[in-house]
């Protein structure tokens, strides 16, 4: 008798999109913005974009890559734009490179503004439904060796999407489970479905899976807060957007508060007493933890000498009483929680709407991954976000759009974007994941940017517009914007420069007004600018023939001249990491005939296939010996090969 | 060895309020506005008040049940006054009793608005969180006999919440799973988790379970939908708000349109094809469905003979792109929805969102409840809404609000609020729910009423909001303003019966211009009013001395004269029905007692065991003589009674 065949749908697009958090959001537009046929899959449409954890984007180098994400034609920056309740330039009392913008979100409005984007994006196509499985076919590459290539996936329905390229950003929900002390859930977060069924394909085609944990703090009402026992952390008087797209009078609104209480030692007691029922530390939990981003738990048992950790009260939207306990995340016990948030000043009387909890999730090994994000043994397949082992909002963002960019890229047949660790954070984020043995969530730290002075926030645009604009996310209109602000910038300096000031009476008395040293003789402007209690705004009263300039370009003109030196410095040490990093390494090269290779050497480059000496020099394992044998087996190689010719 | 016990959550709250749907907002909202320390339990706060299946609130008969909450102090009429996006008056051309009202809700912002309106209630918390057990204790009751009495729940993290009453409202969440066609998930709706174990908890306490389901259509994306092929639908020119406290002006907004569209011969050829592969068909689906809600595969086969259903396609919102393909819910297979969809005019290229799904759930045989919405087993237990086996939003905010109410009413010690028959629609429902047999989800329809013309959407403040003053959810101010308002209709319809019209050219002129006869004689106003073609507003021009009266007034005073026979013989039989109402059975009452009883109805009566005489004639297995019976002997009883004393 023969079997009856079920039927199912079939489509077919350019590109899939698996996930529809912050990286899968960037990913779909991206490749959608460049004509692509894309369609997006989410478990639940109700919750793209969704906000689970903390309710801000941006902070300390999170806050470069929004602006690095906005650079390239990404959505980030803009989203937060239009749904922000608070906003705050941090560590402007140190140096620019350090300067970090951070907005409060109101989650709901966020996730319905992003929501609303993809809805509106020309062939984009999205999609509830749970993508169960992987299709790939075998391929003979050019060298005859053979590889697995993207042609699908299949949905948990039995629906086959055609495509030539995946991006998975999976998030936090395969095989997702919640811990809150003894109590088990097998959902994603917020009670919404898991999926449980992707993990098993990816493994089937030779992908390598981590686990991975994170965790997020309770939910509190903000009617059980007593605020007066806290500081009131308002936002700035003059708010800047994120996105360089963003007229800067469309942010000023009116700002809520954030709140700043303490732990305590009563706080921390009840902790350690109850450590036994933490599912971490009684072995529950299998995935490993963000190091950056611990629990309160983590904090108290690690920095046991601390007698209090900063909480931030902050709100989750407008129209939501809801708020949370920034710094105390969790996984203990609901008892337990209920005993340790009451024990902070302001929250004697705390009423918990949602519990803390920890997630565990499948993630990937992303040394697995090209710079590119494609997976080295599947074409065609590109991953981001938690996903590739990240954590964070604007970690996800960034490598969703890289992501999407190079899946587009390689169906377009052009050149894939791929950002070096001296051109942006993303670089260094995507350098650190594919290069670096990453046994916990990895979350961007400006500590992490070799050259983070050239990397700041207020320059992404003049480092990375010509990318966007090159890839086709950045309009005609605005690289011309780009183009014209570099030469006002470079202009401006020059004009700066040539700048006589005199030792007059006018001069010495804005100097002593600033309590700067009056002049022996006469200097140019530029020396003055550079003197650490001026800047070029202060100047003003004395640069008489000034011209009228927007405010990004006097940021631009003032940064540039104060920390001239550093930054001619750093350039230097670019150019130097640039000579490595463009000495490539074909992708099939045969570590196997290099002689004298140290075997460690051998195993770590076969494995991680470093696309350059650059990376290849930052694989933990290969020692600057084991590059100098490369450096000179390949020097060999052209001759040889020259010889042959 | 000692086992160490594990500490857990303990509170004390006055109601506990199980799920936040449409019937466990009411219930919360009534107990806290009533000065009750409430907390109301939901998986997600994200998800409060979600209109899971369509994108309205009112329609045929359920507009009156709106209007009918709204006249008790209820909140879901304000709600959708806030957040409505079209709206109509249904069958204007008909009689009053059945206009009915219906909105087009914004779902997302219905939602949001509702969370906010309990975020803000004082004595309300919202707690995310399973209630996985209910907790009782047995009480001997003043005749001896024993009864279980609610005193908390426990969450599935442990917690225990003490309270003096529990309302359940759990909606579809119950042990749900989804179907479409051979594909199951094991959650609620919209991939949200669903609520595994109160169920057992409730078996344990005696409690009857039933197994029903319903469905719900596909979610299409509005941009590949081609509206020229459909018919437009329209809100009203003049639209009227839900609630009797809303201002008339507010509601004046900007609609949206829906849109008609039907199905066809080659819809139904694709669905007869496949019914094999629908789960109902198959025998997949164990729960029963809802008759007058049907999928669109139950009507293709009930009405074979039809060769078209209405089908309209209905916004999600005015921030989605999502649009509810409304008379056309379907567990089919999502392969058979993609074809059938297909086949509508203007659907020919149509994306679907998200899948047409049936989905199955526990809930109870509601004869387990008094009229009270309290369980007849167990004291201080009451539910509301799906969990009680009806179908539909206003049917379970309506349920909810009663329950709310009673929970109240019996923790203040307050008489309980019962609704009969002749007062409203609510009476009509929860009586069916109560005294009838119900085996499939309940439906509120006009023909359910047998006092309809005395039950209308327009009349229901007049007839509800003096108990929703003595519940204490009406405030004085809005109650001063219906004493006011039935003084003014009472004193006009008096004033318009003294009003002579004579045969003169202006009153002739004024009848020939409405095709009405002209007049031989003089009559009254009243007269001239009751003729079918005229009515109280038409006749100004001849209403010389006529005051200037608000238009609900006006509404009143119209439909009181036109239909004032009707009236009157309607409030004859409400009397009749009334004599038997009042005949009230004890709870106790020994059916084995009562001689010559049939023992079906010996049996029923005992199961069901009604408050009234009333009550117990409507019991499906109880005849008239069984009626005429136990009268008999209650009235020797009396008698007896009377003579030991």
């Amino acid at each position: 008798m023969e079997e009856k065949k079920i039927p199912y749908v079939e489509e077919e697009y350019d590109v899939v999109v698996v996930g529809a958090g912050h990286a899968g959001c960037e990913a779909a537009l991206a490749c959608a913005r460049l004509g692509l046929e894309t369609i997006i899959f989410t478990v639940s449409v109700d919750s793209i974009a969704m906000m689970p954890c903390n309710p801000n984007i941006g902070g300390s180098s999170k806050g470069h890559l929004v602006r690095e994400i906005d650079a390239l034609g990404g959505e980030m920056g803009k989203n937060i734009d239009k749904t922000f309740i608070q906003s705050k330039m941090l560590n402007k009392s140190k140096g620019p490179a350090v300067h970090s913008l951070r907005a409060q979100a109101d989650k709901m409005n966020y996730s319905m503004e992003m929501r609303k984007t993809l809805q509106n994006t020309d062939h984009l196509t999205i999609r509830q439904a749970e993508v169960s499985e992987i299709i790939t076919e075998t391929t003979a590459l050019e060298n005859g060796k053979e590889i697995q290539k993207m042609t699908g996936v299949k949905t948990f329905s039995g629906a086959v999407y055609h495509c030539k390229a995946v991006v998975l950003c999976t998030g936090t929900y395969l095989c997702a489970r919640c811990l809150t002390g003894e109590m088990i859930t097998y959902t994603g977060p917020n009670g919404l479905q898991a999926a449980n069924h992707l993990t098993d394909s990816l493994k089937e085609h030779g992908i390598e899976m981590f686990r991975f944990k994170t965790g997020t703090p309770a939910r509190i009402d903000k009617r059980s807060v007593d605020f007066s026992k806290m500081q009131e952390q308002k936002g700035d008087e003059r708010v800047v957007p994120f996105s360089f797209t963003t007229n800067p009078e469309d942010v000023q609104i009116d700002q809520v508060s954030c709140w700043l209480t303490y732990t305590n030692e009563k706080t921390h007691e009840i902790i350690r007493n109850n450590l036994d029922r933490s599912p971490i530390y009684a072995g529950i939990i299998e995935g490993t933890g963000p190091r950056y981003c611990p629990s309160i738990e983590d904090k108290v048992v690690k920095f046991a000498d601390k007698d209090r950790h900063q909480i931030f009260i902050e709100p989750e939207g407008i129209n939501t009483n809801e708020m949370y306990v920034g710094g105390m995340s969790s996984s203990l016990p609901e008892d337990v929680q209920h005993e340790m948030y009451r024990t902070l000043p302001g929250l004697e009387h705390v009423k918990i709407v949602r519990n803390a909890y920890a997630i565990e999730y499948d993630c990937i090994n992303p040394n697995q991954l090209y710079a590119t994000l494609e997976f080295k043994n599947i074409k065609g397949l590109f991953s981001g976000g938690q996903f590739n082992g990240s954590s964070g909002y604007e970690e996800a963002a960034c490598q969703g759009l890289v992501a999407g960019i190079n899946a587009a890229m390689s169906i377009l047949g052009k050149e894939p974007l791929i950002l070096d660790r001296s051109e942006a954070y993303i670089g260094v984020l995507i350098d650190d994941l594919v290069t670096k043995e990453n046994h916990e969530p990895y979350r961007m730290m400006t500590s992490r940017a070799e050259y983070r002075l050239l990397l700041r926030q207020d320059n992404a645009d003049l480092r990375l517009s010509k990318k966007g604009y090159e890839i086709g996310l950045i309009s005609q209109e605005r690289y011309d914007w780009i183009c014209q602000k570099e030469v006002l910038i470079q202009n401006e300096i020059e004009r700066v420069a040539g700048v006589k000031i005199g030792a007059n009476k006018e001069v010495q008395a804005l100097l002593e007004s600033y309590g700067s040293i009056p002049l022996n003789t006469g200097t140019t402007l530029t020396e003055l600018i550079r003197r650490p209690e001026l800047d070029y705004e202060k100047l003003a009263p004395i640069d008489k023939e000034r011209p009228e300039l927007p405010y990004d370009v006097v940021e631009q003109v003032n940064i540039n001249i104060k920390y001239d030196g550093y930054i001619v410095r750093q350039i230097k040490q670019v150019e130097h990491y640039k000579k490595l990093e463009n000495k490539k390494i074909a992708e099939d090269f045969d570590y196997d005939e290099v002689p004298s290779l140290r075997i460690e050497a051998r195993q770590k480059l076969k494995l991680y296939r470093p696309l350059s000496i650059g990376q290849a020099s930052r694989i933990s394992g290969v020692s600057p010996a084991d590059i100098s044998v490369l450096l000179v087996y390949m020097e060999q190689m052209k001759y040889h090969k020259g010889n042959i010719k």
